[in-house]
């Protein structure tokens, strides 16, 4: 079973502030998404929107054909994970996890267990007792044992330290395997998710500025390494996405089309980039460095 | 001008839970500290009692020898930057700072304009309508630009993109050596703290287990490398806090002493740990690498 989410037109002001213009998009289905980009780019309004916890200005979000304005069937279908403190400062987890699959039907209770047990989360601890690492705990715990299609995860590993960052990947990639779905994961940590992700969603000043598959971009980047000038030289005028410096080396990157008809120096070699600086150089580009 | 923060067998419970356990240390003036630890190890309760936001349960905090209860003098030394949003969503940015310097006189109001600057943070934004990263960044703002000899940071770079976190923490170390002051800076994202920290205080299963000065640690702190056979066996009974292999390669981080008597055969090196890895692995020592 899958589920179709499509995003038409969606745009979002407050006040007079442009907060998301314009995103069309559709979700394939049993995908991991990566949701990427700056502070403030509207990463988590989009996320919002998706699950009507805050209104579009204009647009529609479409789950299997219907909008998911008050539409509990539709909204059953997809869970958001997100840094908002949603339960009662008295509800203890045992009860969390109740509470949830009283909304979201075949909750799996025996992973539950399982994952708690693993991140060391004491089931009856009141929710307002846990602390920052340990609320994002509970609530990845809670993204992974919902019986949805689609999962969105704004920020997932807010306050995690590095071992249980890379358990609740394993445990994501794990679950992912066993019943596949979609998965929309928005992190500033991009790196750490780098090698999980299918389809790219990258987000700029509100705009959808990517939508493709990493395969897809990872094919269209290089990285150009040599001595300082000529390297500026070679990549005069291309897309240049971002750089490293050692030295007097130099590594320009380049997202888009090299210039065929260019001699490459001998000392300048061009290779492919790997993912995770591709993703960081996407998401984090300078404003000096401007993408056409 | 400084202030002396003393701890005084701190201990508190939450019913039958110990959270922290017998914490006693002083912080020393114009000092960078990192306050490591994993999750739920109790440092933001640490932090939390310490500026009277939560009480201890026995034990005492003593701000210049005078008891930080119900104690503005004292408590006006010392700032808490923290996750919980303590502003009304109404209030716009520009009126948070007016009120913060109602209570910490000397505000910076210069540099909290250039900071908002820099960030991209729009001063007549309300606190309601910024993002989880922006909430972050105003929080660091204001723990910069506030008068106090104490600067505690838990978690300062939540939802901050890397951008974002690199340029905060070049400003934290320009106003450091313009106006020295004690940081306590609590992370899990530890290497990137890494190079500035001057006194690490770890904190593991609610009790003090390191308070010591960066240099003092490194100096007692190796890498062990070579067959993974032969690297086991040089090391074995040592305190290994932690390991990397490649391939058949191993390498063991040992923390404390080695064992003079030990021959150290021909294929095996010893060498520093680099900060980064130290940190890390004392931090994130996994249970059953049990430290003595």
């Amino acid at each position: 079973m899958t589920t179709e989410v499509v995003l038409n037109q969606i745009s979002k002001k407050y006040g007079k502030q442009e907060v998301l213009t314009d995103i069309s998009l559709k979700l394939k289905p049993n995908t991991i998404y990566g949701l990427l980009g700056r502070n403030g780019a509207g990463k988590s309004t989009l996320l919002n929107i998706l699950t009507n916890r805050i209104p579009a200005t204009s647009g529609k979000v479409l789950i299997d054909g219907q909008p998911n304005l008050n539409n509990d069937d539709a909204l059953g279908k997809i869970y958001l994970m997100s840094e908002p403190n949603l339960y009662l400062t008295r509800a203890k987890v045992f009860q969390i996890f109740r509470e949830t699959a009283n909304f979201y039907t075949g909750f799996d209770f025996e992973l539950a267990h399982q994952l708690t047990n693993k991140f060391g989360l004491n089931e009856s601890l009141r929710f307002g007792k846990l602390s920052t690492g340990y609320r994002s705990i509970l609530k990845d715990i809670i993204a992974l044992c919902v019986d949805a299609d689609i999962i969105l995860l704004d920020e997932p590993t807010l306050g995690l330290d590095a071992n249980h960052r890379e358990l609740f990947y394993q445990e994501l990639v794990e679950t992912y395997a066993d019943r596949p779905r979609t998965f929309v994961i928005s992190t500033h940590l991009i790196e750490e998710i780098a090698g999980m992700v299918e389809n790219v969603l990258l987000i700029k000043d509100g705009r959808l500025a990517l939508d493709d598959t990493t395969e897809s971009l990872l094919a269209r980047s290089y990285s150009v390494t040599g001595p300082e000038e000529k390297v500026r030289e070679y990549t005069a005028g291309l897309n240049v996405i971002g750089h490293d410096s050692l030295g007097k080396l130099r590594s320009d990157y380049v997202f888009g089309k090299l210039d065929e008809n260019r001699v490459l120096p001998d000392t300048v070699s061009v290779e492919k980039i790997d993912l995770q600086k591709l993703f960081i150089n996407l998401t984090e580009q300078s404003d000096e460095e401007g993408q056409k």
